[in-house]
């Protein structure tokens, strides 16, 4: 069995024809760096959902999750310090009078050799101006200065659009955390250190073009933000370093695919920070970061709200604004890395090709598909599998076309089981089952199907 | 024993302080109609959302899911209608210069006996003034004409706020089901009639206050959209208004608690359409709406954007435009009704004040706490039954009080169970269960105790 090299074109063209990631809004010519999970993306995203949630929240004592609004009073953004620099460097093409981002037109030319992110506007310009850089659409190189430009997404709130109505959509979830910091610890009485585990949605007016589903206008962030002692945040930042490995392996992303990168230039906020990173078919790209961000949010908050954001530690008395130690997961990126490692082209020995998504089967997004050998005869009895199925996993029927076309079906959306109905079934009460990853074949007695199944699609 | 009467005021500050629900952005004053759910709101959420994808999609063979984006080309709207009618009548107090939906200030005065949605804004103006409406902040009745406002938020897509740049936050989510049709129906080579579901964020800027987070300016929907042949429009809707009652019932909601309003006054695109309501303190809310929305909407994405939107039924060759059954869920709304229903103060035999949450034991936020009877003694046996116990369940650990006290907490927030560790699990590994609802208790053997909680948290 060979396997066979895959572009990312065709990993893009796959999840579309599989029903797992389409354009966004395709029929009206789409919308810029937007996508819309279909029936297959959608599950697999919910299981990456719950599995960190489960990691995070549901397994660890001392975390508790919250869900806070999108929409936050714009003070929150006066506060984080994204009202006033939350901004990309972008350049006017002087020629064509497009816009291009000048951090990306230098890692572009330099191949990534260059760390633009840690260059002032003055040095980029520089830069781009010395190596002659040249514009990506027109191929001159004729830029004006850079302009800083804003990527919160702005509206207004109420019936008039004034200045004091104006709101963003939040452009991290983190806020919705930190906001809450006193919420949380009283209502459950919880001493630090302690975590406050979120997924939600976060949006950022992105210009460049996105790598299929990696950078695009919206994403669900999957954050767990420690509160603790100052004196403890080296400890925890190491500790979420190495949870970070442990999470996205247990996943299925092989950790030689996967590698830390320190970050060269701090944000204002933190003291260590560093982004872990998949290789994807396109390059390195960053699918979580874990960052000590230290008392920055929170004295923030207390300074811009008035309210105290200090605690009180109940056995030593001592009061500290607590530290921060965030670690925030992309749920599009790794779930894009997810579909990226596991999309496999092989030719078979007879000479056909196969597709197969090997994903994990706790990830899997149809645990088992159920298919009647003839229709006619085995429909009945494989709707009525379906039904038992369906109250324990997510099940796929199919009936259309030979058992070995629909098996190619199932392999290409990453189902590990497939569940063959025929006389036997009605007969002797058993089932074939045949596996994805090995394509063998199995008698199992339909009592024992679903323990059969639940034993191996656990985590 | 007796249940006291409880107020929506007690219940909206029991929300606050259990952490189920938080003012938005509280710290600052917060953000009119938004709200963050805390620790145990986000659990009860979540449990809703699987219950409804389960029921809705995972045991349906002909349903399948989607997550389309938030952000949509703008045409969705111009093709949907909401760019030009999706409005709220509005008039200005001419003396005190605040702003009020007319429909409101009627329905209000009438004590809702009068319908404004089936009214003109003449007939609404005609009524207002006849009946001398007073203005609820100043008193005077002096309005201007109604002017219609526009509840879509709108945003700038790019780096110039042009008119060509706008984009909207989806007021629905329906619209990326609609617009999906073709995808899904193709990729998953589906047969009419199937089913396409959605679990997502909608926004509106409404101006009138919401009743706690019943009307808010986000808010989740969960909904189910069915494509099926015109002919069989009429039985789908009926069984999709059983299916609500079924639903809402497998949630806990009494049937006395729910019922059906026909709508009066048909929207644009619907040939019959209903509200489910639940009885909330604050009287009759919807929570759930079924809508036969003929084929307009994909009438009109096939005339605004070009594409052919028609089926051709395999057997017949017939060819039609697929009508649409839709039945819609508000998250919140639910999640919100089964607050108002669990939420019982009871006052015991022996004068004491108990606080309890009754919710149906698979919805509940936490499933179990784990208490150490004496926290020197037990605390360590406690922490490791936390940690076996949560890789099934979510788990609540408390050390703090009296049992007596911790038992009252757990019942304030819903928890089911109460396992406490004493000599009796180290020297004999039996745990004391102690049950929410008859607050009795049964000894229980550790090696038991897994499968003891969990047919008894299965839905």
């Amino acid at each position: 069995m060979e396997k066979n090299k895959v572009t990312m074109e065709r990993l893009v063209n796959h999840c579309k024809n599989m029903g797992i990631i389409f354009p966004g809004s395709e029929i009206y010519g789409g919308l810029a760096n937007s996508w819309d999970y279909g029936p297959v993306g959608v599950e697999l995203k919910n299981n990456i959902k719950r599995a960190w949630w489960k990691a995070f929240v549901q397994e660890s004592e001392h975390t508790m999750g919250v869900d806070a609004a999108i929409l936050m009073n714009s003070k929150v953004w006066e506060a984080s310090g994204h009202v006033a620099s939350f901004a990309d460097p972008l350049m006017d093409c002087r020629e064509c009078k497009t816009r291009h981002r000048a951090d990306k037109l230098i890692e572009n030319y330099s191949k990534g050799s260059v760390n633009a992110d840690a260059m002032t506007n003055e040095e980029m310009e520089g830069y781009i101006i010395a190596h002659k850089i040249a514009c990506p659409v027109c191929g001159k190189s004729n830029f004006t200065p850079i302009r800083q430009f804003n990527l919160m997404f702005q509206t207004n709130r109420g019936v008039t659009q004034e200045n004091a109505n104006i709101i963003y959509l939040r452009p991290e979830t983190a806020q919705g955390e930190f906001v809450n910091f006193n919420n949380v610890q009283r209502s459950l009485r919880m001493k630090l250190p302690f975590g406050i585990g979120q997924i939600g949605k976060a949006f950022r007016n992105e210009i460049t073009p996105g790598n299929f589903t990696f950078r695009t206008i919206e994403f669900d962030q999957m954050e767990h933000q420690l509160f603790c002692n100052p004196k403890d945040d080296a400890k925890f930042y190491d500790f979420y370093k190495n949870r970070s490995m442990e999470f996205l392996t247990s996943l299925g992303l092989p950790a030689e695919k996967l590698r830390f990168k320190d970050h060269e230039k701090l944000a204002h906020y933190a003291k260590a920070a560093c982004d872990c990173e998949y290789l994807f078919k396109f390059g390195w790209g960053e699918v979580n970061g874990v960052h000590n961000r230290t008392n920055f949010d929170l004295s923030r908050h207390q300074e811009f709200s008035g309210k105290n954001m200090e605690y009180t530690d109940p056995t030593t008395n001592e009061k500290f604004i607590p530290y921060i130690v965030e670690a925030s997961y992309g749920l599009d990126r790794i779930t894009l890395a997810l579909l990226d490692n596991a999309y496999e082209v092989e030719t078979l020995e007879n000479g056909e090709e196969r597709e197969v998504m090997r994903f994990a089967p706790h990830l899997a997004p149809f645990k088992v598909a159920v298919l009647p050998l003839i229709k006619k005869l085995h429909a009945d009895k494989t709707h009525e599998l379906y039904r038992t199925l369906a109250k324990k996993f997510r099940v796929i029927y199919d009936e259309t076309g030979s058992i070995g076309k629909r098996y190619r079906r199932q392999d290409a959306i990453g189902t590990p089981f497939c569940v063959t109905v025929d006389d036997e079934t009605l007969n002797n009460g058993t089932v074939t089952v045949r596996f994805r990853d090995s394509m063998e074949q199995e008698v199992v007695k339909l009592d024992d199907l679903v323990s059969f199944i639940q034993t191996k699609v656990e985590d």
